[in-house]
């Protein structure tokens, strides 16, 4: 079972080729969105990072040059199951691992990922469509902008779940207590206030049925950081490939607060 | 009355002169710890504060260059009643405004303090010492190392409040809620186990009593980065003077999670 394994052998088998999305990859521990950028932009982006918190939770970052971090003790460059590559902006590439793209010079940043309070929402009887659908999350840019940091901005990056009526509040409620992992919704209902005119087209994942009695809830993204490469053009970055997570040695309840 | 100033009124205050301690200010507005540092050291310190978010809370950062920030819409450079200026680490001056020394290439970061959390622990009943005295919280150097990041390294500092017994959980529920100004407590009595050998010789601020039934409490303290200033001297630094903080427009209330 994907679940039962642990960090480190979920990681052997993406270092081993396996290029599957990580959701209900080893239960408990905590998945993390990547990106990896020259020290030259790591200020900004740790300060954009700083400024647009919901979004952007920063959980570990490594020295520079340095292929793992306090948090993973795999190999940044391999141990996701697949990478997007980014040049002036441009996502140019995807693929298995990065070790011939890495650098001395290159920073990683592992920032929280809404898998963490999924299992929550289920275990408070929340049910989670993307989960059930056995699909990626949709996501969706916004019309929001995220406060800029130096040469980077971009728009809010948003998640979205739908949560029947009766169960919004403790939605939000079991989700405030992850503040480490995007936190409380950010925005509930309204999507055309968002600017998001179809829910069936997502900018990135899968699109999910909303159903009679639902109300489409929207969580920060962690593809937030991408979407700001793309609008602001640094040289080089790495990102992992949407649903493709960092699979670290922390554990979720590391990030409930009391 | 101190306590009903306004932030701008009591900004108004220090712009003017006044080198007095802030404790009593401005009631129900937050108060910041001050460290301004040159865009070369910009990232360290930032990533310091990531890997050390106990004693480094970070709560607004200054686009370099600016001597205001979203949080704080005074003048950066005349409105804390008093200053600290560093130089390769060493503490040259104490003086009331840093006008002629600030530089476009200077970053401001406002940090957490933990003036925020003592009003909620009064509310809960809980006596603070240092305020019943009018004097100010006693800090001591401890024998803990923070996480280092790049050239930033430096011991915990740590702020001591004498609790009686039976009142220590209370002041630990009541401060972690406050993750963002120190949180809970680090460390509950034995302070011979963070190399204090004589709470009545604070490194910083003044001694309290510890009577018979109470505990000294150790709280992370906004004082850290400035150690880590004097450990590993960068060519030039700006601190607040312990206790003599920023008064922000931020409100205490913003800090306490659900």
């Amino acid at each position: 079972m994907n679940a039962s394994l642990s960090p480190s052998e979920a990681r052997a088998r993406f270092r081993a080729g396996s290029q599957v999305p990580t959701a209900g990859f080893a239960a408990g521990w905590t998945q993390a969105n990547l990106l990896v950028l020259p020290r030259e932009h790591a200020y900004d982006f740790l300060l954009f990072a700083q400024r647009n918190p919901r979004s952007c939770p920063v959980l570990d970052v490594t020295d520079t040059g340095r292929t793992s971090a306090r948090l993973f003790a795999g190999d940044l460059r391999t141990d996701l199951p697949a990478y997007r590559v980014y040049r002036d902006g441009e996502l140019v590439e995807q693929r298995s691992e990065v070790v011939e793209l890495w650098r001395d010079d290159l920073v990683a940043f592992l920032l929280g990922c809404s898998f963490t309070f999924e299992a929550a929402l289920l275990e408070a009887g929340v049910p989670v469509r993307h989960l059930e659908r056995g699909s990626n999350v949709p996501m969706y840019r916004t019309n929001r902008e995220c406060r800029p940091a130096g040469a980077l901005s971009g728009p809010l990056v948003v998640s979205m779940r739908p949560v029947p009526a009766d169960q919004v509040a403790t939605a939000v409620r079991v989700t405030s207590r992850y503040p480490a992992v995007h936190g409380a919704p950010v925005h509930v209902g309204s999507p055309e206030q968002l600017g998001i005119d179809d829910l069936a087209a997502p900018d990135f994942g899968e699109p999910v049925e909303v159903r009679e009695g639902e109300v489409p809830v929207f969580w920060a993204c962690g593809v937030t950081p991408q979407a700001a490469v793309m609008r602001s053009r640094p040289s080089f970055a790495i990102g992992h490939a949407p649903g493709h997570m960092a699979v670290t040695d922390a554990r979720d309840g590391e990030f409930l607060v009391p």
